[in-house]
């Protein structure tokens, strides 16, 4: 399914608030039935499209690249404005690809870049409430940042995740993980090969138990070493998280893109 | 009406999306309304409350000033959590000030500060769409800078404002005035004694004329030296306009404030 002549790739931006993430359902509003609703308006043709990293309800994308097997490929430049003019304010497609013919959109991404954004403040933010969770007590920086450096490598993430089916591994691999604060706003940044579901939401609501001293650097480290399924706690709520990059080589380099700058 | 004993100021935040500006209006929700309502539950009295910049339908505060009078005068930081508590998750109070008795809310005020966002790329945001306005071509940031530079002094912007009765005065002092981008958004900020109606949202949309090379520095400077009301063309929309700051010598230095940080 994912080799395709005519194999067209969407960089798209979206707010999640709105709706229940990513994958099509039955009655509710979801990003893949808009990008198909709109691709049907400017086509004509009923287009299946697919995400490179599913998210879930409520999670935003800054960068998700979504794949398509256009049956009349047109210029790159009209599916960019073509889908914007009949999306909804809240998707936007930034740029279109024409890929190779080996093009693999899911098992031939390099790695996933998610953040997680934190708005920390006595009070909260009016600007900042949809898109961050908000944490009143000062949060000591310089713990997040040492414990977000255990989770660097390739490790059993069990303890991030609930438990999955016997046959799927929780083994993925980090390339890295940032903790950083912008005026009010702490950032928690993290690249994989791929994430365990709730992988990311977990992970920062240990770090924030870590930044409010319920918790410590070798405690967070502990859930790496002797992994058990969901012992690092609840997830924190989507509005926070952000998929900012899919690293693709297949979409990197030499390949057709509009706009090209 | 704006001397009092007991006299509190409020810092306030708000996002002016859902609201007709802060004025009291009688059917339509203000800005105004929901602080008058937060106080009522609060304190259980009916408290008018005043802005030191009151602001149009649709436009943005990260630093608006709210005086009231306090019958009774709970301590400064009930006032904060107290009003958060009530208040819609939109509008956030950041701090209480007790100020002096000769405390005068719009005419101490020494200058307002206000911010105008652009966003500037080819395809607009789903995330800044309802702070800014989209300019889909490039802007010209060094024709902008100069012509903005014209703004700075004691001049007669009547050129920015819709005709004024005639015993009002369109003269204001501009202190200074900036041009500038941060990746894809461009911030016009401007800082004045005072502004006359809709000044910033023709000033910009005078600016981003010149930026598209419709207009240029010199133009924009006859528009500041003959003077005719109205010739700077139409406001750009409300959702770009943020009141920064009210710079009040009243509310700095030694007053007694919460949160004290």
């Amino acid at each position: 399914m994912e080799l395709a002549p005519n194999y067209r790739v969407l960089l798209v931006e979206y707010e999640g608030t709105n709706y229940c993430g990513f994958q099509l359902q039955k009655e509710e509003p979801t990003i893949q039935r808009e990008l198909e609703q709109a691709l049907k308006k400017l086509t004509g043709q009923d287009i299946r499209v697919m995400a490179a990293s599913r998210t879930d309800s409520g999670v935003h994308a800054r960068g998700q690249l979504v794949g398509f097997r256009a049956e009349v490929a047109l210029p790159l430049g009209t599916y960019v404005r073509g889908m914007n003019y009949y999306l909804p304010k809240d998707i936007v497609v930034k740029r279109a690809y024409t890929v190779g013919p080996d093009f693999r959109l899911r098992s031939g991404a390099r790695s996933r870049l998610y953040r997680y954004c934190l708005f920390n403040r006595a009070v909260p933010s009016p600007f900042w409430q949809r898109w961050s969770h908000w944490v009143r007590q000062p949060l000591n920086m310089e713990a997040m940042q040492e414990a977000s450096q255990f989770l660097v490598g390739c490790h059993d993430f069990s303890a991030f995740a609930s438990p999955l089916p016997d046959s799927q591994s929780s083994v993925r691999t980090v390339y890295r993980a940032e903790v950083r604060r912008e005026e009010n706003l702490v950032f928690f940044e993290v690249e994989a090969n791929s994430f365990l579901p709730h992988q990311v939401r977990r992970t920062v609501g240990a770090l924030v138990e870590v930044g409010l001293g319920r918790s410590s650097p070798t405690t967070f480290e502990a859930l790496l070493r002797w992994p058990r399924p969901s012992v690092a706690g609840p997830a924190l709520p989507a509005q926070g998280l952000f998929l900012m990059q899919v690293n693709h080589p297949g979409v990197e380099g030499n390949v057709e893109k509009y706009p090209d700058a």
